[in-house]
């Protein structure tokens, strides 16, 4: 067993797949979120999608922070993972706007205050408009706030998402074909429509990220931090302090860990405006990390053999944790979260129009036939197969 | 500070109201939920409703019933809970088809087995058939499962529902008129479409209910299933193990503190389908509970003095909690879960329409006119005024 595994979570959430597995799998059983028939409007041409997931973990390390440096903000953060979460994996569907957004809080009132709270659902509010003027159209409907302290030992933060979108216009990632290409959008730096440094943390692997990298002294600090079930040689077994530095990054290791997920909103936005007919699928490389492309298409062989270098955070955790990179791409990006299968042909304009975002952007590899799906990936120290 | 507040909760939500207070109302303000404009279909005589609620920390109870007994069927119960207290909100806005559900599960990997998860995930699917065989149509379109351990001690259960809808059909709770009788549908007994008798609990004040009721042998017992934060007089300070029996309820204590939420909705259907013209308001008594009304009507007083007789379970509660009528009704809903302002013309009519389907109903009082919002209940112990 994996540490990932012994820390009480799954990178490739196998149980959660196999409770789903006899579920009606959508409209589009390829595609990257459940899609269903239009409930919301029964228009035959049009299809629905409404999709939830949240901030995780990560909630725990705002918490840590706040109580270490008093700064507020990083719960802000954390709203933004919470959304980004869902909106960028019904971009993957080819959905970017009409966007209903709701939340469920669920806190531990002992620890987590009015004023928190209102900092997070003010938040939800913001992100809602700052995505509108992104020209990807959202509405906060409203939310759920329980007091759960039975339940929670101090913060969890999930979002859903609904739209209702035209069926020609689904990317149902039931076109990856051999010989396209892998294009890569990088998950750290700045993109010009975000404010600070990007780690390229996202929103997996926070269970790890956080007992790998933070020290010891936050578990006598903060029993309230983590779940007391993991062995305590797991248990915060890091060198660092939130607010330590190391000099490959522009910022501490407590604000690295909680950079807001990155949006590939307006990119994706006007990727497929001008060049769907060309994409083959898209892939949010969330859980399961690298290895996430492997649930979709068909006899294809992914091969990423040009990657962006591994972002700091990740070197960090690396070096740290002594963790294999076999493991590590399973659980984090390692530099890009979003993917495209696309034709070549229209590579450069893609590129073009991330970096015009300040996102970097490169073909990362491209897609081999294969009398099986599997996956090569270039490390540091040679090929991974899975 | 009550004993409510001193667990950590708020049967008033003051602070999750006051974070709220700033953002719009929606279109139609005075609504039981917040209606937006029709986003998905961008036609203006239709409205968009989107509504996330949970179990709570019913799980939690849950739980121990499935710790104490192996008997997992409680974790369906649980899903029932979520599910309905999101169906019921929108029924009081006149909202009961055409639902997209999607769930947000948070566990425990330690404590939650993949068999458990399972079991609530195809119980989601099948509520949401079952509903559909009742004529609320309604479809599961997906969820987010996440282990989480470092914030959940066990499993924490939400849903979110959208659903779209003419705004001619919507009851916006703005016509609660003085001279309106109030009509209460029992939350107790066994409805025809309900398999087993029913407690009447919901899913509101279930951690005070837990911790009055249940014995101190589960504090060491299972110190996962609480909020070690709550002061030792307050955990666990009841007289009953789960499997306990008291002579005036069918079932043990601990099944009738996990009696699922029932829903109201083939009923509320058929008295909207009939007399939506004489119905002013619907209240979903659920946080707050018989004073939920107050935040709705505008220079009103609810009179409410014919309540049904207090149901076994809420009788228990106060004889081992020595909690007041005052308080009580202000945490639990005390025998009525759902509550209809009309004209006394159909009264009869709503009350036959409700028996019908073995729900028992009557006039529980009337609105009258007043300087302000007010409430009177008549109580075993004399008149309370809110």
């Amino acid at each position: 067993m994996d540490n990932y595994a012994k820390r009480g979570v799954s990178s490739q959430k196998e149980e959660v797949h196999n409770a789903i597995k006899n579920l009606d799998k959508g409209l589009f059983p390829d595609a990257f979120c459940k899609i269903t028939d239009d409930y919301l409007g029964l228009d035959d041409s049009y299809c629905n999608i409404m999709h939830s997931d949240g901030a995780g973990t990560k909630s725990s390390i705002a918490y840590l922070y706040y109580k270490e440096t008093g700064d507020l903000s990083v719960f802000k953060g954390i709203v933004m993972d919470a959304i980004v979460m869902n909106v960028d994996d019904m971009l993957c569907v080819g959905a970017f706007q009409n966007f209903l957004l709701s939340n469920t809080i669920g806190r531990n009132q002992k620890f987590i205050s009015g004023e928190i709270l209102n900092i997070i659902i003010e938040e939800f509010d913001k992100i809602s408009n700052w995505f509108c003027e992104m020209g990807i159209s959202m509405v906060l409907t409203g939310g759920e706030t329980a007091d759960v302290g039975d339940l929670v030992r101090t913060l969890i933060i999930d979002s859903t998402i609904t739209t209702r979108i035209k069926k020609a216009n689904i990317i149902a990632n039931d076109k990856l074909t051999p010989g396209m290409v892998i294009i890569g959008l990088s998950s750290y730096g700045k993109a010009s429509y975000e404010k600070y440094y990007n780690s390229g943390i996202g929103s997996n692997g926070l269970t790890s990220a956080k007992h790998d990298l933070l020290n010891k002294i936050y578990k006598k600090k903060y029993p309230e931090s983590f779940n007391p079930e993991i062995p305590n040689d797991l248990l915060y077994c890091g060198p660092y302090k939130l607010t330590d530095r190391d000099l490959r990054l522009p910022i501490d290791i407590g604000k690295a860990l909680l950079s807001p997920t990155r949006t590939y909103a307006p990119i994706i936005k006007e990727i497929i405006n001008n060049f769907k007919d060309h994409i083959g699928g898209i892939v949010h490389c969330t859980g399961g990390g690298q290895t996430k492309c492997l649930k979709f298409g068909k006899n294809v062989h992914y091969i990423k053999n040009n990657l962006f270098d591994i972002p700091p955070i990740f070197q960090i955790i690396h070096e740290s944790s002594k963790t294999s990179y076999k493991e590590m791409f399973k659980v984090y990006n390692m530099g890009h979260r979003m993917e495209l299968y696309v034709d070549r042909i229209i590579a450069d304009d893609i590129i073009n129009i991330s970096k015009k975002f300040n996102v970097d952007a490169k073909i990362i590899g491209e897609i081999r036939e294969s009398e099986n799906n599997k996956l090569t990936i270039k490390s540091p120290t040679g090929n991974i197969e899975y």
